[in-house]
């Protein structure tokens, strides 16, 4: 066993294991498996209940932060992070996860990583992969690291330290503009001929997104997740046509579920939450229901909101059409199932979007010594061990003893 | 925040929390919270996902033991167990968990509460609650606590420490009887009088059960699982025919579900297991189906399976009767859903059962500083923070910093 250094921290919605990059590192030089192959195992990956691990065998409570120090000054801290398999061996690296970046912020002021100021702590973060900038900043009273915070976000009833989550300069992260078609609406026709188009604003500003007028569908964009549902099979087959149309995807290419985000966009109306409370339509200023993969989202993922948000500034778009209030477009309450998010678009003198803000939260659940096996071999179901064959351990094993059954 | 030390281990198919019983008392002094609400905030049990917590958000990673130094010359370790509620903030302190008992043990040469021999160490613990007495048998080569093993029981194929789990003197635990009628087979009539009464033998070791003849339904007590589920609403019925014959419940209580444990035994066939596997007549002595509440059991409760190879060395009993070979009624091998179980029934020389021994695994996952909060008021959902109503920090909080969002 090799004693790897984790810490489990809430991010919003969800729970994310960091690690500490020289940490991670001296794990895969001890125990002689690779970097997915340490995360799996210490999370018990090859079990889709994760029960020989810390995972929490479900997709937001199985997820993962790598951090280090930043070596440029645009950063204090750059991660990567990681989605990690459930019954399945293996990590995804490729996406952002805007919760464990606000779990990631509260981590490194706790780990020493940035200077924790009087008043404020601004932590400036990278997301490696995709070279995304983030900033946290963190209420740090008398110049301390917080443990409690009494913020909440959509979807948990869970307190936390209170974290202002900014998405720097997210215009045109993966197409280079914020409208990749040059047009602030496009008609997307469906693979049937004979229905109308459906108009959508093609958006690039944390995340592509392809956002729809409700109205097309029969919607308003306010109504319960159970009648959302029936028209996600229709936004996921528009997913496909968005794709092609910003150019993220060609003809031959296969079909990405995840990319651009899609979902409908739509006036105020009085609704209730999925927790039963009642929002009223002033309360709001745009209704949005938006698909997670082939499902409602029961929110909204954050860097969809981001491109909501600046979509919504876009004169003629969407989103701009359905706002009732159009005098301040930089402070958009965007009215999801679970209730009313609030998102803050800055500006440079430009006009240009400097910054997006999401009021989040985050709690440190743990810190934890995560102790890895060395080596893993498959055993056959059921069998008993005295039938595996012996392995042979490791001449770095110095501290942990393997025992064989002696019966 | 409070700072709780704890251990993840698994034991066999279980994820157990295990608490030093001094630590858990500081955390309940330092919080100003009782000891089930310590453990509920500690799993994040107010959310049915266990969002905010370090439980598992399912029965069997969601469990918890308070382990101490027992005070008696009887035993080493005295523990309780805990099942911690998932989308419920209570304990539920009554049942036995196997699974933990093993992992208790392996914590417990760890954490230095029995003296580590060289070559096998026995942990002797104590449910405080029923005062049923375990041993725990565990490999220490070289007199060091070992780390890591190469067993595996059935229900994952994860590799642990081997643990030889015996439960000490189990015969009549319940009722203070082996055959709590003194008889070994009863006629269970079925509510409707017009069907055939059912033949079974009702035994009190380990657990109570009603072990009936699969032949009385038309099975083999080989079967599938999916298969087995079409007589599960039978069987919940007779287990209450059962707990009335066996005076553990009067006509006017209200049914037990979880007692007796009820199931069916045949004789061995060539079965598949869930896994896939062939499993030939030979290689077992018994074949079993049991429930575990309302549904299918996959494996066997070990409870369960104690007083199955308990019932079938009674002559004359539903399981005796089926069984192929009676010579060495001592070791018998349960062909269950998942695989084969070996049970071993230990005999003073009177032949009173001594002791049953079953086969199982543990492996240490973490050892853990819990951060458990001072006081968690319920947030409405989805509500900001700034709508919260100002909390006074407790004087104990001298290490915490609480922030409220400042924005």
């Amino acid at each position: 066993m090799h004693d790897l250094r984790a810490t489990l921290v809430r991010g919003g919605t969800s729970k994310c294991w960091l690690f500490g990059a020289e940490d991670l590192h001296e794990a895969i030089l001890a125990t002689g498996l690779d970097r997915d192959r340490v995360l799996t195992t210490a999370f018990g990956s090859a079990d889709r209940r994760q029960l020989d691990g810390v995972g929490g065998a479900t997709a937001t409570t199985s997820k993962a932060a790598i951090v280090h120090r930043a070596v440029t000054s645009d950063a204090d801290v750059e991660y990567e992070f990681a989605q990690v398999g459930i019954g399945d061996e293996r990590v995804e690296w490729n996406s952002n996860c805007g919760n464990c970046a606000t779990a990631v912020a509260l981590y490194a002021v706790h780990a020493g990583l940035v200077r924790v100021a009087r008043g404020n702590t601004t932590v400036r973060l990278r997301h490696a992969r995709s070279g995304a900038l983030l900033t946290a900043v963190i209420p740090t009273p008398y110049g301390i690291a917080p443990d409690e915070g009494r913020a909440v976000v959509l979807g948990t009833e869970a307190l936390g330290v209170p974290v202002d989550l900014g998405f720097e300069s997210p215009v045109g992260s993966s197409t280079g503009h914020l409208l990749p078609t040059g047009r602030p609406v496009e008609l997307l026709q469906r693979a049937d001929p004979w229905t109308e188009p459906v108009p959508a604003t093609l958006v690039d500003a944390g995340t592509a997104a392809a956002l729809m007028d409700a109205e097309a569908f029969g919607l308003s964009g306010s109504e319960t997740l159970a009648a959302f549902t029936s028209v996600v099979p229709l936004l996921t087959e528009l997913r496909r046509r968005a794709a092609l149309t910003m150019g993220l995807a060609g003809p031959e290419d296969p079909v990405l579920h995840s990319i651009p985000k899609v979902g409908v966009v739509g006036r105020p109306r009085t609704y209730r939450t999925t927790g039963g409370r009642l929002v009223r339509a002033d309360e709001y200023d745009l209704a949005v229901r938006m698909v997670s993969m082939h499902a409602p989202h029961p929110v909204i993922g954050l860097t969809a909101a981001v491109a909501v948000a600046v979509a919504a500034s876009v004169p003629g778009s969407v989103p701009a059409r359905h706002l009732v209030d159009r005098s301040a477009p930089d402070r958009l309450r965007l009215g999801t199932p679970a209730g009313v998010l609030t998102v803050n678009v800055e500006r440079a003198a430009s006009g240009r979007v400097r910054r997006v803000v999401l009021r989040r939260a985050a709690r440190r659940i743990a810190s934890a010594t995560l102790w890895v096996p060395m080596s893993r071999p498959t055993a056959p179901a059921g069998h008993p061990a005295t039938a595996l064959p012996a392995i042979r351990r490791r001449a770095r094993t110095t501290t942990a003893v393997s025992v064989t059954p002696s019966h």
